[in-house]
């Protein structure tokens, strides 16, 4: 059964997905949306379909699905199979999307996605199909832009032959395809000709850097090495990094920034030994309803997750563990902050502020 | 084959090992000399026996025995193992010994230890086994003494009712029983009533926090929970830590600090949340040759230990990893220096030169 995605119609699409080498993390079939399968990358290259919204719902809740772009385009694309599911009866496309609009709550792109897609069915009875779909293919691109954009003002700031470090993963497959936030500044360093090396921190205890980075640089050819958690100080001491960049959950208003467990470490490693570093970002991960990093809760999450890799105990059974899944960079570690309409240096507000407004005072 | 031990001799020496609830890293059995394997645990609970001093030399370089005074232990009751397998023959103890003497180059307290054991020995000929037990045994409760005097003074510096972070293990099977450098501050803590909390990091890529300074805690019924390597700003930043007690693996003239890779960045969190950072370590640690840390060469294992879990692969094949064993924390950052004669505080080159020459300067 077809349920929304014309083949001939997508054919334009997926010759711009293979000319553009991307590594996208879902894309439309006739079927459905076709997805990888993230947690069980690189070890099992797996690519499912979701035939219905609530199907990718599970798939973000699930963490098949990561990433603010990824996210993103799984709710453009999913409210397109609640569209098709009742073309004509666009008094039920809400109820149907209800519950990816909802699957992570945090993700504010998430919400604006399914709205928009959505809103555009509405506005075509008769063609709502084609013009869901046309709307989720422009969330997409939009997405890719936003990407090449925020690659082309990040990669000035890689010198030619650096080695750049980074944590978790801020790539490919959580964005939209070409290198997601961090990613894209990295590979658009490369494709200016610059000779790059990545040491990525494997970051525990789900190992997203050690997973999914490494395996998205091996497929884009970068050099890339892997490090423990530990080691920005002693690699820094060595002159082994030239650059830090790392992505960013959310960034309050005056800078501060919220990433993953971690990311803090490396800023205060920079500082001490010279060493710049840099968040890449997009008006999406900006709260300006926060006035700093303070006001910013961070997320406990269960202890016992650190007991274990992949399954395997790490410890002696009877102990706790204890998981606080991101940390606060205060603004003043931040070299400057990489985003789809340049780079801000400090102080960050005013520049933030612009970003959020959409203005020219980049 | 008794091999050296008179059982009834040894009696009262287990009596001592019962009595203060040594989690000793070795002990003389009469068949020989029973250590634990370090390796495997906290899986598995396996205890060995060394018949001869190049059984406990391969038990070094395999690191089945590791931690400097468990290392010392080893040279001490391994060279009676030497003794008594020629006890008439003091000219072959020398080259029977040899291969445990440099077993591990850079712990001079081996080479002492052994030296200290065959002195004993051919100052008593007839007695020779008897004198080289006794130095050995008499080895042995010196280096308990010192772990004790650590922690007596150093549990000064921690609060009732504290929460303490340490990386990696420098605890009782690193060291004669008692609780090696760190473990000794918080045991003596706990012993003097104060109710104390330890965070443990894992320390990759060989776990020794998650495996042995857990496992050593639980045996001491001390409340422990793990962490990753990368949460010390983290857990700073929600208040969760009151002081870092962490080892040295050797210290420069000026105090700064060697030590297993992740110190540092513990160290840089503690000074911009305000917590203070300890190093417990005792004389045998000291180099006053090496005026700061950047004369103290700095080993570079091989990339490939970080690029698996307990022989499961953390990332996709065919990258490499970068696997720098140490770093430098700079005497700046430590709030002082835990020794068996005293806590230090800033500077510290004349505290550690007192502490070499053994004086009263403390």
């Amino acid at each position: 059964m077809s349920i929304g995605f014309d083949p001939s119609a997508l054919e334009e699409f997926y010759k711009e997905i293979e000319q553009q080498r991307l590594l996208a993390p879902l894309w439309p079939t006739a079927d459905g949306v076709a997805y990888r399968d993230q947690t069980r990358l690189p070890f099992e290259q797996v690519v499912l379909i979701a035939h219905s919204a609530n199907d990718l719902a599970a798939a973000i809740q699930s963490m098949h699905i990561r990433g603010s772009g990824a996210i993103g385009c799984a709710g453009a694309f999913g409210a397109t199979l609640a569209v098709s599911s009742a073309p004509n009866h666009p008094e039920e496309w809400a109820g149907l999307s209800a519950q990816l609009r909802a699957a992570r709550p945090t993700a504010i792109i998430l919400q604006k996605a399914v709205d928009e897609v959505l809103h555009a069915a509405a506005a075509q009875p008769g063609t709502a199909v084609e013009a869901a779909v046309n709307a989720a293919v422009a969330f997409f691109r939009q997405q890719l832009a936003m990407e090449r954009a925020i690659g082309q003002w990040g990669q000035t700031l890689i010198p030619d032959g650096g080695t750049i470090l980074t944590h978790c993963n801020s790539g490919a497959l959580a964005g939209a395809g070409y290198g997601g936030r961090v990613l894209s500044v990295i590979r658009a360093a490369a494709e200016a000709g610059k000779h790059v090396h990545v040491i990525a921190q494997e970051t525990r205890p789900y190992l997203q850097g050690a997973r999914i980075t490494a395996w998205e640089l091996v497929q884009l050819n970068i050099p890339v090495k892997l490090a423990t958690d530990g080691m920005a100080a002693a690699l820094m001491q060595k002159g082994l990094v030239d650059v830090c960049v790392v992505g960013s959950d959310r960034l309050a208003a005056n800078g501060d920034l919220v990433n993953k467990v971690g990311t803090c470490l490396i800023a205060l490693a920079g500082r001490e030994y010279g060493v710049p570093f840099y968040t890449a970002t997009t008006h999406y991960n900006v709260d300006l309803a926060c006035p700093d990093g303070r006001s910013i809760p961070i997320e406990m999450r269960p202890g016992d997750e650190v007991l274990s890799f992949n399954g395997q105990p790490v410890t002696v059974s009877g102990i706790g563990g204890i998981y606080p899944s991101f940390d606060i960079t205060p603004a003043s570690l931040l070299t400057g902050i990489i985003t789809e309409r340049g780079v801000l240096l400090p102080p960050y507000t005013p520049g933030l502020t612009a970003l959020m407004q959409g203005g020219a005072g980049i």
